[in-house]
């Protein structure tokens, strides 16, 4: 049932980092470079490396060296995994207290069912 | 632009424990006590204890004590959080690769801008 090795252990840690996510949504924007993500946070360089290359592993992020620039790109398929996982957890959730609420209704003095 | 307390760092920590997401998975299906919650895992019942408390301190989890049974249910407010965190970035970035369709259409040969 359970398994170490489930991509989405790596997604969700990654994401658990408030820099990670600020790099993340600087990257749903378009395609950038290390320094320009740099840019607007108050971290070194090296830093910055250090977050990409986590969220590279990860797989949300692809990069990609062109010449002295490492360019890079949000992996929407990634993204998409770990908004699936929630998605259904919440659609079941959504149609437990759906039938909850039938039974509920069932059971109910003056219900039609009677 | 950072938030050390954002909600999602706890909830995307938690989230990122396949034991954790296995809990989820069965709350998804409706509250359950502790005991209940441990059966199918291959774990005691101090480790699931702990794995809920994780759960319950990124706000994913709500339990109530009645009488000796620790009852849990879902929040799905915490779930929803999450999710559409990621389903703004995925949107942006689909919105993004849209607008860069359009440019490219434009200005190919033999545009119907031309």
């Amino acid at each position: 049932m359970l398994n170490q090795s489930d991509p989405l252990n790596a997604v969700f840690r990654a994401l658990a980092e408030p820099t990670r996510r600020a790099i993340v949504l600087q990257l749903s924007r378009g395609r950038a470079s290390v320094s320009d993500l740099a840019a607007p946070l108050d971290l070194s360089l090296a830093a910055v490396v250090q977050h990409v290359q986590a969220l590279e592993e990860s797989g949300l992020v692809r990069t990609q060296k062109l010449g002295r620039v490492r360019s890079c790109e949000l992996n929407s398929e990634a993204l998409g995994l770990a908004e699936q996982w929630l998605s259904q957890r919440r659609l079941q959730w959504e149609a437990h207290f759906d039938r909850l609420g039938a039974v509920l209704a069932e059971d109910a003095p003056g219900s039609s069912s009677e």
